[in-house]
């Protein structure tokens, strides 16, 4: 039908109906006093989100933007890079760090696994001169919906000395993370994500050390430099003409993250995907990460059963049941599809999905008990 | 009263109805073919708009970000370029240009004058060993309101042999502006300008001979990187996730432009910008740029009478006619204040703007005939 589409997508996600109002009001002037004060609300609140007393600065561009931001403030040419790679994000780390120059290694896993902290560890202790300056790594991996260790990660980085700069593009307000309690040096978000907004704004934040790096570092890029950026941030204003819209939108949507409480978001979140995971079982579909202890709690991953592909189950849901799930990305196209239930996402939204799961492989011949999803998903929605 | 701002400031302009409602809906999967089908639309349309054979980038960031892009994809370290500076935004290009390591020379002029092509002739003639690889320039310096000659002085760089990279951020869609014809190397604008869109995407296109020289770029920006981002292009896709909300409302806006014509609309851009002129000195005000030939379309800087302050006059228009106009920037905060009449602005704003600033200047003890500046205003527009 029209104007039904439900996005089950790792992003853009949802949107609240009080923020897209918010968003479609007349933009004001960003350099009024009106503007200034909503600024100071969104950087206050996006302290709370990111759990850190640093800054975090808001660009006007999508999560690659950020990332791009946070290592073009800190790498010099020929900089000894360790990226983790677990999947395509992973490897966007290490693509933008080789851009900037740096020297590039990277610990690289099979799609669906997690970083060893094992591997990680002996790795930086074959680097007795200390080359290594920064390692890049991913919270939640959106191809494959896992999710790594990030606390033990970051913990053996920082044993090493060399800053840790994460991605939590599709882990912020989904999962646990906590920068200062963990030493994460700079981490990364974006807005169509767990902040519940449109895309288009990206979020950075980076500890004292990491602003002791980037002070040697030479060539920052203009539009996406910290220093200047930050100095707007304490003067409740943006380096450059902001996208004022969505900064309105993104107000109302931290407010409405601060009223549910961040830790009651992380369990719904934990929640809802774990019961997502125990439905799809039920149904008698593989999950791709069987693992739970690395299964993200934002994207769940799906294996067509055999004899059905993916383009026919993602084609079915959308065009009789109105929902996107996205597919496979790169060497997982049509291997894959991926379910997100990330940011404005209820417990109803995990029923309706179920359901029309059920009923579109139910279409496509596939053998299971109908009925079975459901069941299962609700019986662990309510598990104490 | 409440809700009843009226932005006369150069950017955020004014947005049509249709388009923030457009930007309202929830946002679509941006790798969704109905979104690929958009953005076909939408790099068709600004084709028409930009006047050129050539692609089209959108980023999404601010009118900065495009400025960043363009440079970051053509500069090597120790390359020459050679800055125009009229006015803050020149500067601007010249400071992105150091950022990138570039040995930046410029020609500069006091606030208020154009760049005089034959100081650049002269300029470049000096160059015999053709150093200078770059020349940036800015079609309309928005924080003093003077339209350089763009057309001419692209002719002499092309002369030369350097690269003309323009700003064309608050120029587009308000006066003519020919890349293709006129031979801009690299063109660049903003979406909450011309483009009657709220701020958050901007736009660049390159010619071949740039294209050229970004074939020996050792580093360009990931982010901004131009051959990554025309590959999307020409699938009709983005190489990261796009401001899809603005992106839909781009689409509306272009459509809005195609129907008016851009002829049309700069018509209408030049005949409003001169009423208002003569509307300002009909009310006995100084106009910060008094010769008429170098006078912008979308923004009209004017003096404060002796004994009344920037401030006061803004404070009046907005507090009692909710009309919002901009103070000057740096060195000319307070000398000046600045009126854009830029994009979605009809006859009808300029008749409200000139009449509530008599009020607001009759409120003040401003000493001229009531009515002389509406008068002029209509006279003006109403000419052959």
């Amino acid at each position: 039908m029209k104007d039904k589409t439900f996005l089950m997508i790792p992003g853009p996600t949802p949107v609240p109906e009080r923020v897209l109002l918010e968003t479609a009001k007349h933009p004001m002037g960003h350099r009024s006093s009106e503007f200034s004060k909503i600024l100071e609300a969104v950087y206050q609140d996006l302290k709370y989100v990111f759990q850190t007393k640093n800054d975090v600065i808001v660009y006007t561009a999508s999560g690659t933007g950020a990332m791009d931001a946070a290592l073009s403030n800190l790498i010099n040419e020929g900089d000894k890079v360790l990226s983790l790679v677990i999947g395509n994000f992973g490897s966007r780390w290490a693509k933008i760090a080789a851009a900037l120059g740096a020297d590039v290694d990277k610990i690289e896993v099979e799609a669906g696994q997690a970083i060893n902290p094992e591997d990680l560890r002996a790795k930086l202790n074959q680097d007795n001169e200390k080359k290594i300056k920064i390692v890049t790594l991913t919270q939640n991996e959106t191809s494959t919906g896992v999710t790594n260790d990030v606390k033990t990660l970051v913990k053996i980085i920082r044993e090493h000395g060399a800053l840790s700069v994460v991605d939590g593009v599709t882990s912020l307000g989904a999962m646990e993370c906590k920068p200062d309690e963990w030493g994460i040096d700079v981490l990364i978000s974006g807005s169509q994500k767990g902040f519940m907004i449109p895309p288009g704004l990206s979020f950075l934040v980076a500890n004292e050390r990491a602003w002791e790096v980037h002070k040697q570092c030479k060539r920052p890029d203009f539009y996406f430099n910290w220093t200047t950026n930050r100095k707007s941030v304490l003067e409740n204003s943006t380096a450059f003409t902001p996208n004022v819209s969505l900064i309105c939108g993104l107000k109302v949507a931290l407010e409405m993250m601060k009223e549910e409480g961040l830790e009651n978001i992380i369990k719904r979140h934990t929640k809802i995907a774990k019961a997502l995971r125990s439905a799809i079982r039920a149904i008698g579909l593989k999950l791709f990460v069987e693992d739970d202890s690395i299964a993200s709690t934002s994207i769940t991953a799906i294996l067509p059963p055999d004899g059905i592909s993916v383009p026919e189950i993602r084609k079915v849901l959308k065009n009789d049941y109105d929902i996107v799930v996205a597919n496979g990305q790169n060497a997982l196209k049509d291997k894959i599809f991926r379910m997100g239930t990330l940011g404005f996402v209820s417990e109803r939204d995990a029923i309706t999905a179920i359901g029309s799961l059920e009923a579109t492989m139910h279409k496509l011949g596939h053998k299971f008990e109908l009925g079975a999803g459901v069941a299962a998903l609700i019986k662990e929605l309510n598990r104490g």
